[in-house]
């Protein structure tokens, strides 16, 4: 009982912490997530240590449920027609925003010394620089109540194929840096098949059998199948995604929303699940900040090198943006919703600390963390602002990158990049 | 990752199983209740083992705040002048149903020569025959939508009175048979004292602020502040009554929704609460389904006097029922739900285990755990068939205990009673 009620505490830490933190921003008219995340410094163990996040807590698996019910979200109200409309778009965006930020985090490692210049170091933080989180983004777009814009159909786009390129990266870098110092062509074609394969047989199966799922959730008598049913669903093919195809869970909660969103139970699922995830999600954001080691940040060579790391993170992804040149969508909306590295850069900090620590150090590690602490944070705020600012969905031609920067808005965020969240976080 | 999806697979075969037991006792008419229980013992540690529910898991967890949540729905549906106005009747059925058992428990266990015939073990099985577990009466009556009748609340008002006595004889059990071997009259006063004052408390100074709190909440811009806040509420009581007067967090959670439930929110903070509650209760009836190990249940000797023990412990609830003679409720209905041990059996046999181990033998403890097997598992049948049959809330005078037991229904009960549960589980 002891430690059952120990970890309820917790938990009520947690959810009021994000409500505060939430609340403080909608005030402030900025998206609840930043409240979250940053709340989730605050109340992180290198903070306050109020709450412990680690793998294996159960903070870390309802964090996961929250992440995995707000994808799950986003793929119902996304159109699959509209999705497949701009796949084409999407995987430029994806490609773009891989090989730039790879190209710019290589030289700059190369051009910063870091790890002494070594080519292993230059590659893993060019590969890191890679991630894009689409929990960070997706939460915007839904907290301003934008998710129905090509723009935000776009980056989900890409961001799931920039999870499938992730997976190639991480076995490539994996394979290359890490103990065994090899990798196979034959391997990656594998590991790529299955995950499209994976990703084609949910929706296409899915679309068949899935609203006989949902009608047989329906016919059942006791109350509260529907919410469990579709709560089951959602997770359940997350973790088929995950075992069955190596994919993150959250790209198959993303494919079982989208065909569930096809099904005439859309609206119900949505309506059910909503207090639900009204519970879950805020814990997932709380935790990637809960994460966040501030001491680590405050070096001053990991301040300096990640402050310019930083930048080229968010320029790189910036560029992607003009993956949807020749279209309507805003360039700038698209590029800025690709910058968050939040939970997928994360998995390279954690290799970097494990599996490849002999050879990447301590301090290059830090400079990934600062990097995703601040592309994480501050791409909602800039998203906030540009989505209040103008037009999306072609309503307009966007300005471009350079009016971007132009705004007062921007130019704080550029401070942050180069100097950045730990004094949010005291 | 590896650990979170496992916990999250477990989590999910859980909800399941729970859906298939409650679906087919719905198909049978039986209250949804008896199928979580069964499928726990099913897919528990004894049989099918695919999920743990020991201490310290993120089920064990989960499964208290479902029976958090379930106190604090039943709390909200319950009228507190109601619940002021059944009081004398409800502490009549908690003094007869405590004193009752115990005495059958200590008079059984000597003519049964348990323990050898030991006064100490006598006492230990005659204080686990007191138990009460309101969680399973209490889904009973909302699985048949009861909830508002005059049995349901003296039912419940007699099992918040029996935590209180149960908290005094837990108390005196651990200080006369424990290491110590020594107990202090005054702070049994204290104990008591504290319980009582706390619910005052909460009762009091909650009808004048918790209105307060709720409106707060209305006010909050961000989303889902409601259901969050609600939600913090039911469970923040509950960790109070455990950790400043020692209650069970069931307690203080029905408190809670007591008065939440005078407030203009009721309506709303049941409505938002709903599928949150579909979500998590059936994990806790899953749970202590998952608890029992069938194995050593099917020992002869504990078949044999654990049949008699059970048997008891039927009889000893059911004469409970005579505290509401004279009003127009049903003694049978009030009695048949005094009768299951549930959880809180289990602390008894968990106290049995751990701290009195020296003096109850591990065949006592699993005479105490077959009780607590049947009387759980048998009560809601029993009530279901009740319930179903004859009105209740004075709508009639009810039938005697003895029409009851005329009954084929409770014929097989009672063969259950005394060759038990296992048969069900295998």
């Amino acid at each position: 009982m002891e430690g059952v009620l120990e970890r309820l505490a917790e938990l009520l830490v947690i959810l009021v912490a994000a409500k505060v933190g939430a609340e403080a921003m909608a005030r402030l008219r900025q998206p609840a997530v930043i409240g979250e995340l940053i709340m989730g410094v605050i109340v992180g163990g290198s903070v306050l240590a109020w709450v412990n996040v680690d793998e294996g807590t159960l903070i870390s698996t309802l964090a996961e449920i929250g992440v995995i019910l707000l994808l799950f979200e986003v793929g119902l109200e996304t159109d699959l027609r509209d999705f497949v409309r701009l796949g084409k778009r999407a995987a430029s965006v994806a490609l773009i925003g891989v090989v730039t930020p790879f190209g710019l985090g290589f030289f700059a490692a190369r051009a910063l010394d870091l790890g002494g210049g070594s080519t292993e170091v230059a590659i893993f933080l060019g590969a890191a620089m890679t991630a894009t989180s689409v929990g960070i983004t997706a939460r915007v777009f839904a907290d301003l109540r934008r998710l129905d814009t090509d723009e935000a159909r776009t980056i989900i786009g890409a961001a799931v194929i920039d999870d499938i390129i992730g997976l190639i990266i991480l076995a490539v870098v994996a394979g290359l840096l890490g103990n065994d110092g090899a990798f196979e062509i034959a391997s990656l074609f594998t590991i790529t098949a299955k995950a499209l394969a994976f990703l084609v047989v949910v929706v296409v199966v899915g679309v068949v059998l899935v609203p006989y799922f949902f009608r047989f959730l329906r016919f059942l008598r006791v109350e509260g199948s529907f919410v469990v049913g579709s709560f089951v669903f959602a997770i359940a093919v997350g973790i088929a995604a995950e075992r069955l195809a190596g994919l993150e869970p959250i790209v198959g909660a993303f494919a079982a929303g989208l065909v569930a969103g096809q099904t005439e139970f859309n609206e119900r699922i949505h309506a059910e699940l909503r207090p639900v995830a009204f519970l879950f999600v805020p814990i997932f954001f709380l935790a990637i900040g809960a994460q966040v080691d501030v001491g680590v940040l405050l070096e001053p060579r990991v301040l300096l090198a990640g402050g310019v790391i930083s930048l080229l993170a968010v320029a790189g992804k910036l560029v992607a943006g003009l993956g949807v040149s020749g279209t309507p969508m805003s360039r700038s909306v698209v590029g800025v919703g690709m910058i968050p590295r939040g939970e997928v850069g994360l998995i390279f900090a954690a290799l970097g600390a494990g599996q490849l620590s002999a050879v990447v150090g301590s301090e290059e590690n830090a400079i990934v963390v600062l990097m995703v602490v601040v592309t994480t944070l501050t791409a909602p705020l800039v998203l906030n602002a540009l989505l209040r600012r103008e037009p999306v969905t072609g309503e307009a031609p966007s300005p471009e990158v350079d009016a971007i920067l132009d705004t007062p808005f921007l130019g704080g965020v550029e401070v942050d990049g180069s100097s950045p969240e730990p004094g949010d976080a005291d």
